[in-house]
């Protein structure tokens, strides 16, 4: 951590020892970028394949490890269904009790995961953030440990072990790719790479909460909405991922439905690897020309989670 | 090539060196087999993540690449589907016509695959031996280069590649779990191991082409039939697969339809990798306790196609 409490590399080395093989070490896909009409490199980094069908866990891991004793009460978390299947997930493997509050847009293969692993399950408003209200209220009686979904140095610094796996696996790249919803994931990547690579956040058009943060100077809220919004729809971006972002000069670019849509088929396609809409949304900013690599770039896409439904590729 | 013109290690690495880039590497993912109530070290080839949705182009593209001059009249193949996509992109790749024959039964994704690499295709029979009857009799009208599917020294130097990758991505293996249909992918990786690692050779119930041949001390023909027919369907195994297979000490397995579909479903429900029955196959040996790791056992698992409806996993 530096001064601000804001994790970096040191940071993000601590948190991967910590959490150890507890996570899978994702695998990448090398891939050129001619499918999209372009000259370059493409890597995927098919963190769709990590335990839980998401990112998610290397956090959540990261969080309850560093946290010393966990009260009785065990865990607790608002998510929009990735974070509360991680959250769950890491509750069984250490033996807590888990307590997860979900919108009511939460899909059924991330409902079904979080009961899968055994978490109670409490429906919490129409959104992501309302979840978060009633999950706030509930820990003040419970006294449960909190594992936020986003805005937490150890959260962060755990979806930081994203790109540490990626720049061992992929060498050097000008620039990664990465779909925010709160930020903690894009937080831990800049974090890593801290300049040495561009990092380009990429928001549906529809809940653009990083994007309006960096337009306005801090996090205000946004509508949310769109396909994606069971896993990219924070109504705001966590304070410390908006200063990560900032410091480390992340860059945001937003797509339509309808690129994310395009991307998930096309992956389908190219690759038989499947991404949920928020899972693929990065990707749609190299279909949509929203970000348009130079010729020769090495561009990695962060494929970021596949609790959806494939049902949407027939 | 050994006197018998049965491929070894010499015209793997010759194959792999000919094919180059032009096929992935396609990565590995580390499991541990506690999923299964087993104690040991799983780890999977996700060669499902393969150009064209399986292992097939390594083989064809070598066939191709050591026939030298090809016929104005390009390429033609028999096929469940998996080979003939193959075989139509590889043709796409190196701006050739192909001609692709496939039996009733193919299922629509290998279809569009091959309609989309641009072959001509043309439904041969009902079963995957009179589309190569078929296609045996217009290659003498046409003079096209045939590419069979599984009995060729060159396709199997070609899919021998698999296990070259393998080995060097995941260490020492004390056992690899292979699918079979005509033979080719299991005499390829057979041949590469020579012995050092077992390969066991997985078949459904239904359409165990190699288990009978192994029992009969040569090729036979059986009946065929099941949810894997499509890509594992061949009615007898080939010349050259059966003496790999017999003179390296492959053992075979047999699995139920059942036990395929779980495999399916429990490959996507731990990992979010789609496999069609075929790919499925080797998994379910596992699953089924046809074959039974000791503890402690590392066991390496190819995952070989991805070509099939994922709205099974529903
Ligand atoms: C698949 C997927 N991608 C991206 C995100 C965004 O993560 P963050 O909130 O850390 O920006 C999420 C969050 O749930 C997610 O589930
Ligand atoms: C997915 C898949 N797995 C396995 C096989 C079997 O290959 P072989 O005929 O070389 O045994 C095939 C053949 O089409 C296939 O498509």
């Amino acid at each position: 951590m530096n001064g601000n409490n804001l994790p970096d590399r040191t940071a993000i080395e601590a948190a991967a020892a910590r959490v150890g093989d507890r996570v899978r070490t994702t695998p990448v896909l090398r891939l050129g970028l001619r499918p999209f009409n372009l000259a370059g490199e493409l890597v995927l980094k098919l963190e769709c394949l990590q335990h839980t069908g998401s990112f998610k866990p290397r956090g959540a891991f990261n969080r309850v490890l560093s946290a010393g004793r966990v009260p009785d009460a065990g865990l607790i978390a608002a998510s929009g269904g990735n974070h509360g299947a991680a959250v769950a997930y890491v509750a069984l493997e250490l033996g807590l009790p888990a307590e997860i509050f979900v919108p009511s847009i939460v899909v059924p293969s991330k409902l079904d995961r979080i009961r899968q692993y055994g978490a109670d399950v409490r429906i919490g408003g129409d959104r992501y953030a309302d979840a978060l209200a009633a999950s706030e209220r509930r820990a003040r009686d419970t006294g449960a440990l909190a594992v936020h979904a986003y805005d937490d140095a150890d959260v962060i610094a755990g979806q930081g072990g994203v790109a540490r796996e990626f720049e061992a696996q992929a060498g050097t790249l000008d620039t990664v790719l990465v779909a925010v919803g709160g930020g903690g994931l894009v937080a831990g990547i800049a974090a890593w790479y801290a300049g040495r690579t561009r990092v380009v956040a990429v928001e549906p058009r529809t809940s653009r909460a990083l994007d309006a943060a960096l337009a306005a100077g801090e996090p205000v809220d946004v509508d949310v909405a769109g396909i994606a919004a069971d896993s990219l729809g924070a109504r705001r971006a966590g304070e410390r991922a908006f200063a990560i972002a900032r410091d480390t000069g992340v860059t945001s670019v937003l797509v339509d439905d309808e690129n994310i849509r395009v991307a998930q088929r096309m992956l389908w396609k190219h690759t038989r690897v499947f991404a949920e809409p928020g899972g693929a949304t990065a990707l749609a900013a190299i279909l949509s020309r929203a970000y348009t690599p130079q010729p020769g770039e090495r561009v990695g896409v962060v494929v970021c989670g596949a609790n959806g439904d494939p049902t949407v590729l027939a």
